[in-house]
């Protein structure tokens, strides 16, 4: 008899908050465990994989029953958290999620549900922090080599606000000016051609600027790999 | 009752053939199925993943015991493959894995078992095609920026074996004088200080290089993007 082995999905939804006030960072949403095991920690939004559906599926299903979460602005893949015994009871092995959302998405939650900055987070339940930590290293890397950051941007945006984004994501500040220019030159981001809100230190009323794509897309290709035209 | 679902694990191990015979290609190590269901396609290596052991042990349990493969240079997840119908019977989950193996390691495989051009598979089983075409995808994706060619080569090589390797992967030419420029100038490579065998056009024996790193790394993140010194 092949081993019995339940599956269930996890889904780690970053997004920044603070950006109006200030004080940009990196959240993440958790629930609070109200019985054992493990009351009183905070786990990652999930659940067991349904019979006729498939990873995906699941993953945005438990978003909206769990967290009442119903857009995403982008979902992929982590990896399987598969170690024996990686919860107490029947073997679990997890498949993963990191979900993205635009500020605009970043709602009230149920109230059993909070965003927590990822630098300060609460007890987490048996390895969802290690989830977490998994999830913020895989967003840290696609920052430098996709156009990941269209989704936890507003659709349209100053560099200033821009550049808060990059740095809460990546937990050490970024320069605005450096930024737009490697993103205008690999194409990641255009003007508007408007101006918006002037900010919290005034001064001019800021150029705005959006990402041209909705998509994923990896950025940096050398030029030597591209397939010929 | 929550449903009863397996969780199988499959790799597609990917080598380059064929080097010293001018005929360089990316090729994938399938088994035939001797037995029904699908007798007579051919199939990833893998299998159930065992009560006791976490996914990438059970990968690399399953290589060596399934197609006698016991070294592999680098080996990461890929997706899983969740669509409730898969295969036919009890539903089955499969974590799925890329593999790569060095020329050396690209040995005489057992005997159902058959190294194949990823460009001319013979009928696979199942979504197995699906996970190929998956495994190569992430191959060249990351070929563009990371080192993970490192996997692929020769502990030492002459520039035009390892364009002929990028080639392979990538499914077309690929500049060697180039890619020397890129890879020296990220770091990626560097000259041993010797000189290989005269290749089959004759002329100077080239001079050999050698990979920085044995491990992955990202190659080419923003400046903008670094962390603090």
């Amino acid at each position: 008899m092949p081993p019995s082995i339940l599956h269930e999905v996890l889904t780690a939804v970053f997004g920044v908050r603070g950006l109006a006030e200030g004080t940009p960072h990196l959240s993440v949403l958790l629930w609070e465990r109200g019985l054992d095991p493990q009351a009183g920690t905070w786990s990652l939004p999930g659940g067991l994989l349904g019979a006729d559906e498939d990873l995906r599926t699941s993953a945005r299903r438990q978003l909206a029953e769990k967290v009442d979460l119903r857009e995403v602005a982008h979902i992929e893949q982590l990896s399987v958290f598969s170690a024996p015994d990686r919860v107490p009871g029947p073997r679990v092995v997890a498949s993963t999620y990191l979900a993205l959302v635009r500020p605009e998405s970043v709602s009230t939650p149920p109230s059993d549900t909070r965003w927590h900055p990822v630098d300060d987070l609460p007890p987490t339940s048996f390895d969802h922090g290690a989830v977490v930590e998994s999830a913020r290293r895989r967003l840290a890397a696609k920052l430098s080599y996709t156009n990941i950051a269209f989704a936890l941007a507003p659709t349209e945006f100053s560099m200033s606000t821009l550049s808060d984004i990059y740095g809460a994501a990546l937990g050490y500040p970024v320069d605005a000016t450096n930024l737009l220019r490697i993103l205008s030159r690999r194409g990641v981001v255009v003007a508007t051609g408007t101006t918006g809100p002037t900010g919290r230190s005034g001064g001019r009323p800021p150029a705005l600027y959006r990402f041209t794509d909705t998509g994923l897309r990896v950025t940096d290709e050398f030029a030597t790999l591209r397939p010929p035209p």
